[in-house]
């Protein structure tokens, strides 16, 4: 991998163009600074965001583009003033690889609101070069993005927990919902909205998975656990719901009313929208104020918040569920994913794809 | 006013259709139980919501229709169970004035937040007989639903303290947001509007009044003592004002887009939704998301609250900006607000009105 301060060149799966196609790529990594933590990949989680930005949803996509945030490596090398982490052990990166470090947010630690965020990949760095994310066979991190991995979790699982962990473990927690006893809701159940099961359940509540269809009644009962199932076009049995729930993890990612959901929380109840729409959500006043119901948004979590959960999943021996594929199939698992094909998380066998050195 | 336990039949101003034209009307009030107070109303201000409902805007109007509900009087007559007041005591009744008392909310004394709650007018009572609210000679009122007034507070002011006042005073306790030197918006300058400046500011806030003109600007800082002023039509001002608040208290009862306001907020502010507003609002969930931003509503306060607030009001020497009207002026004043043309609150000034008796 190369000795301290040289750049190392690096194969990744690039997009060059919003068909999304991942290409192989090949590209430098910056030389491990004194705070930087040169990982080896081994494993990557795919998100319904590489979709996004692959495909230039969001319209701010640049070219080639490693994708990738969901990342679990082995460090290979360590900077001078690095002292957390040490060649050889199991560490995880995810959506964010930098922040300002002034502003009111960076000084909460609470850096995943830093206006100055710098994501994993499609982002400059502040070497003014383009960041490229866990697609890749290498990457280097700053050490305060870096996190490790507690030795009681499978390295394959870890990278989901990174993302679509997070992103269901932080709001539950700065919103007061971990007590044991409250009543959630889960509005779908793709990889955050599993990993919202799970997440729940290990918290001691009563989870109820909300779906458009009755298709995944079975597996979100019986596989995930969760203790009832609404089906949204059912009228009867969502108002038989209604005001029963303290909270709803809303993991949608595309366009939907609010309207059906909002009745379903009690008062003082909370939806919690994680997916970026750009298309205008709706909602009418009364829904809200005639409960003190609250919409509100989060963002994956902070970097204290990721080692907390992952302690928490270790302690609950809680996990993934997870299809491994290999670099050969990741376009065929970038489709299947965006027709939400998958139970319930893809995760790139990265250090065991034979098309990348 | 006729002794315990029999009928009374009182005047007061009522609706008869849409028109929302309010005409002398003749009725009876239920005769004065074991737990109700009978009062003599002196003051009674008049809300937006009084013009929503005499003009069916909500489709839910029932004529003839007594509006009013921020209502101040005299005790008359007690009944048998009452220990609380007593004849001569100058108390408030407010929006809601029934509950169901066992439910959730109203077991945590949030009655107002119960699915049963009976409204001061155009609901039905328990005796099955409709409500008729404080544009009337008297009124009797369950004493759960009454309040003493402090001695230290002017009974003409203390109408718009009841709804308006509760209405900002309550979701800034609830949401944690009373302590001193936060950052607050206040959205709208009408009576709700200039009642969350002068609460806002006797919590110790720095106090932004939002509004769509400059027309208000004066008087906002000068007579409300508002700390800045921000008009929304003006980018390069709420572009300097971004990330800048805590809170913002939406008083606008109309629709309007919720897109310029988000962005004033700070990580984790909140924007408080106060007016019932029947078209969809909307949001693109990035502009919360980005920022674990809440949306959420409120709705009046409960009797606890309404007490603590008037003795915080007391206390702070705080009360509301009236203009005093009388029964031949209230369809005039109807207008008036109507247009928002009032400084800040119409109170009726019902003991001292001829026309009634």
């Amino acid at each position: 991998m190369g000795s301290v301060s040289s750049e190392k060149t690096v194969t990744g799966y690039a997009a060059h163009d919003a068909s999304g196609i991942l290409t192989p790529f090949t590209y430098t990594l910056r030389q491990t600074g004194p705070e930087d933590v040169l990982i080896k990949v081994l494993y990557c989680g795919i998100c319904h965001t590489d979709i996004h930005q692959t495909k230039n949803h969001l319209g701010m996509s640049k070219y080639p583009m490693v994708p990738g945030h969901e990342v679990v490596g082995e460090v290979v090398e360590v900077g001078s003033d690095v002292t957390r982490f040490h060649t050889g052990d199991t560490v995880g990166a995810g959506v964010i690889v930098g922040c300002c470090r002034t502003c009111e947010p960076c000084k909460a630690n609470i850096e995943q609101y830093c206006s100055k965020r710098i994501w994993s990949y499609n982002d400059v760095y502040t070497d003014g070069k383009p960041t490229q994310g866990g697609f890749a066979s290498a990457m280097v991190v700053d050490q305060k993005f870096v996190v490790k991995i507690p030795a009681g979790l499978a390295a394959e699982q870890v990278g989901p927990l990174l993302c679509a962990g997070l992103t269901v473990y932080s709001p539950l927690k700065h919103f007061g919902l971990m007590r044991s006893g409250l009543k959630g809701g889960i509005l779908g159940l793709g990889g955050v909205g599993h990993m919202g099961v799970k997440i729940a359940k290990a918290m001691g509540h009563h989870v109820t998975v909300i779906s458009s269809s009755d298709r995944k009644r079975t597996e979100a009962m019986e596989h995930l656990g969760a203790d009832a199932y609404l089906v949204s076009s059912d009228e009867a049995a969502m108002g038989a719901a209604a005001e029963g729930l303290d909270y709803i993890i809303d993991t949608v990612p595309v366009f939907h009313p609010l309207e059906p959901y909002l009745p379903l929380l009690k008062v003082n109840g909370q939806i919690i929208l994680m997916g970026v729409i750009n298309q205008p959500m709706q909602f009418i006043t009364p829904m809200i104020m005639l409960g003190r119901k609250s919409i509100s948004g989060s963002f994956i979590g902070s970097m204290a918040e990721t080692e907390e959960m992952l302690e928490f999943c270790e302690k609950k021996g809680l996990s993934s569920m997870i299809e491994i594929v290999k670099f050969d199939q990741i376009n065929e698992a970038m489709e299947r994913l965006e027709r939400n094909d998958v139970r319930y998380r893809f995760v790139v066998d990265v250090a065991g794809s034979k098309q990348i050195a």
